[in-house]
């Protein structure tokens, strides 16, 4: 008999699901469908519910399907000693430098200049800056932060980054630590917030770091809502200490109607797709685990659910 | 007495000129304060009046301000035998890179659905299709066409290029001729054109092009306006042939007001500013050659004005 991999995605289209696993030597069943709970041996998941998890009694393996871990952290949610492996795979990784290049270059062209003199058929030219003449920050050098600040660096713009420990990386100015924060964000023109989320970058987008950025800086955040204090960042679009935002993600999502974010001239707003990690690819992350896992050698992209990352 | 360069440029400030030229062995002056015609060595020229060259009876070479040479093409603008040299410098070719860039990741991922999923206060996800599923066709493989096209394969694009002669260019699927143009348009799922504006170029963008296309392709051109016939654009968009266009550049420029471009739904406008030579980085590319004139060396990036580039 074939082991078996529980499924709990947003993405719940169990014929692309069945596609992706159908030369793979495991069977599938989307988190409705499950008959019994002792025949599952992996699970791989978004946002389970509280105890979920628990009723697997013969897990394995427990697979996030989001880049983060987040939102394995509530109460309740995690069964003890079960190995949780992150989603680290290429599908993933270059949605994330999509968007966030797009965004880079949207704020370093003016383009959102351009579209309100677009609206009043103006053709006003704004003088284009050298990639050179810009530093854009990197908040978390991560797979993510890694590969985007490798491609911004790529198209001749200055890159320096922030972790919470020291890193080695080839054309990247790395800062680290408390101590290091704020000299980070004094060079951020273009600050992008790749972090995980954990305890201690909770709120990191804050009344005070965002004072610290040059006048005029632009955020893009990409990691995770609970990254920003969004009151914070209306005041510095309405002080002008920010000059634009490009948000994915939100406090709380959706992004309620009545939020002002929603109606700001200066913020682009997407609603958290900034990445998303198809059947097909994450599909392969999965399997090549279950195989290493068969053969009792180690697995890769193993979670610290002490570090949250 | 040091030679003289005398500049014609939208960029009409004499300042930022002189601080460019200001370590090099050469004198500048602006169009409109030239004194003596006859001691006028080297013209540095963006759209120059028919005879105004002529003028100079001791003209040694013509450096065009912008990548393009049609400028140069109206009858009576160019003097006889006086090289023409191309503008063909990083800062051009790293802005061209930029902008169309910056509008390949737009519609790939679908951001102008996303501004308008905004604008009502929509959650709405649009499922991401990774770049390995896309095709992005470059008209035109000079030195800026060649450049986009190694960053947008580098983000996993399929690339697919034309051009007038046959190229061979690493990972860029390259056709040329009027035999191949039809096979490469089937392709283009987002369409660049980055060709010079020649005789044969004029009007390539029309209603029988656009209809080679894939059904719902997307177009951007930052080449020239005389590269595109305009009610065809307005045609193939209204049909959804084309589902979107990003246009740098137009027919009549300044964009007439009462031109349906401006309220089109489906249309991007920028005001020809996809990418701007600096005083800086033109003045580096115009000396360099002034100095291979001095020492009897060959001009690089010299004009072929039969050709058109």
């Amino acid at each position: 008999m074939k082991e078996l991999l529980a499924i709990k995605s947003d993405f719940n289209r169990i014929d692309e699901w069945a596609e992706a696993f159908a030369d793979m030597d495991i069977e599938i069943c989307l988190w409705d469908e499950i008959d019994d709970p002792s025949t599952i041996d992996y699970a791989l998941v978004w946002v389970p519910e509280a105890g979920a998890l628990h009723r697997f009694e013969n897990l394995k393996i427990i697979f996030s399907i989001g880049a983060g871990l987040d939102h394995l952290m509530g109460p309740g949610v995690l069964p003890p000693n079960i190995p949780v492996v992150r989603m680290v795979e290429d599908t993933l990784t270059a949605g994330m430098v999509e968007y966030v290049l797009y965004n880079v270059l949207r704020f370093h062209r003016f383009m959102p200049e351009y579209e309100k003199n677009h609206r009043r058929k103006s053709w006003d030219a704004i003088l284009q800056i050298p990639a050179e003449q810009r530093t854009v920050g990197i908040l978390g050098l991560g797979v993510l932060g890694q590969a985007c600040a490798r491609v911004i660096a790529d198209l001749g713009f200055n890159v320096v980054g922030w972790s919470r420990t020291e890193k080695h990386l080839d054309r990247i100015t790395s800062t680290f630590g408390d101590e290091q924060l704020d000299e980070f964000l004094a060079k951020s023109e273009i600050l992008v917030c790749l972090l995980p989320l954990t305890r201690q970058t909770r709120g990191i987008i804050n009344q005070r770091t965002l004072s610290k950025l040059p006048n005029g800086a632009y955020l893009i955040n990409a990691g995770r809502g609970g990254h920003q204090i969004e009151v914070d960042i209306l005041s510095a679009l309405e002080s002008g200490q920010l000059a634009g935002a490009a948000l994915d993600v939100f406090e709380v999502e959706p992004l309620p109607v009545h939020s002002p974010l929603w109606t700001h001239a200066n913020v682009t707003i997407t609603p958290h797709v900034a990445s998303m990690t198809t059947p097909f690819s994450s599909a392969k992350h999965v399997y090549e685990n279950i195989q290493r896992f068969r053969r009792s050698e180690p697995l890769t992209h193993l979670a610290d659910m002490e570090k949250g990352y």
